[in-house]
């Protein structure tokens, strides 16, 4: 499959080599034509990786995966155009994190709005699925990392793609009954705001390699 | 022990019977002086339990449970008197629900702020700990209904003050290896802020019989 990928930085660089690793052909995109961390990402990945602009991945993309931080990803969507988004399934991987001055945390949008549904209003025609985003990117591409079953979160409006997005996520190692459907796009206002307690409990676990698991009565 | 309860709701019930039965002495507190539900269940909960205004309850209290909501939690405690608040382990329970006209749910306050840490502002003498509002109040008094192990988080700046509801917890049936310190007061955005996403959880299971657990690598 062709995939674009929206965003240089770890998240995007795991997520396609990853996804290189599995078959698939994949465009890196960044802001800029002369980001460097393109190209040193595609030749480490080897045949099939190849790098662009944010417009140059989308474009490639049969399926779209936005990488970029939650703050700026509405822009970086903007520049990748709504043109190469429409149709397609576009996962979205972000949290909107905003950093204070003395590193408090906090998020924006929150509670009312979330970016998931940011992008789904602004890209109608694209078929927005909020994915991945409560997990550290070494543990999205490998679930298998820890031990015992945990879990991951979807939410979307359009069940077609929430069920593409589930096998995508299979061959990074995910079984679909790990992933729970929590509803429709308002929902990725549930999982952007577990951020700020994921970033608690990293530090309770002085780790990211976590994640979420759920008891139930026997 | 003599406890003070704010709060005659399910919530306040619930721990007042869990506490008047392992052999505390128990003051549930009402906002009205003739609010029914306080002696209907002082009646049913036997020796031990009696009822007042939330200014009786707080006065009554070596230890002080917040079981209000969270939107109406500071009106309450003001009514119950600083005075009768200073000094005394307050431990807050609540999460700040707004429910619009659509059933939709949101949070107030939220991100950069949240009940637990204006409660500890406004009452800068009580020694606030922020605990039990990340499960349904049937297994705040009963972790035993899920099989295996499953987590509970406090926060609170006063150290002292946390290893004190510790073991009130230890006496609900939390083992102290079960609850995670998150930190200083601030920690309670992080979990007020799981609620979102616990009501997504509690609609996916159907029940709101589930707690958190966590894997980690092995």
């Amino acid at each position: 499959m062709r995939i674009g990928i929206i965003g240089t930085g770890m998240v995007g660089r795991t997520l396609g080599s990853k996804l290189v690793s599995l078959g698939h052909r994949v465009t890196l995109g960044s802001r800029t034509k002369d980001n460097e961390k393109g190209p040193a990402w595609a030749a480490e990945a080897g045949p099939g990786a190849q790098c662009g602009t944010f417009a140059d991945a989308a474009a490639f993309g049969e399926v779209v995966l936005n990488a970029t931080g939650g703050t700026v990803a509405l822009a970086a969507l903007r520049a990748a155009g709504a043109e190469h988004l429409a149709g397609k399934l576009l996962i979205d991987v972000s949290n909107p994190l905003v950093f204070g001055p003395e590193g408090q945390v906090s998020l924006d949008p929150v509670n009312t709005d979330s970016v998931g549904e940011r992008i789904q209003r602004e890209f109608p025609e694209a078929r927005v699925v909020k994915a991945l985003n409560t997990v550290n990117c070494d543990l999205m591409v490998e679930p298998g990392r820890l031990s015992g079953e945990h879990d991951l979160f979807i939410a979307g409006d359009d069940a077609a793609a929430k069920a593409e997005a589930v096998a995508l996520l299979g061959g990074f190692g995910w079984p679909a009954e790990w992933i729970i459907d929590l509803g429709d796009i308002t929902a990725a206002r549930a999982t952007e705001m577990l951020m700020p307690f994921w970033l608690r409990m990293m530090g309770h676990f002085g780790s990211a390699e976590f994640n979420y698991s759920f008891r139930r009565p026997a």
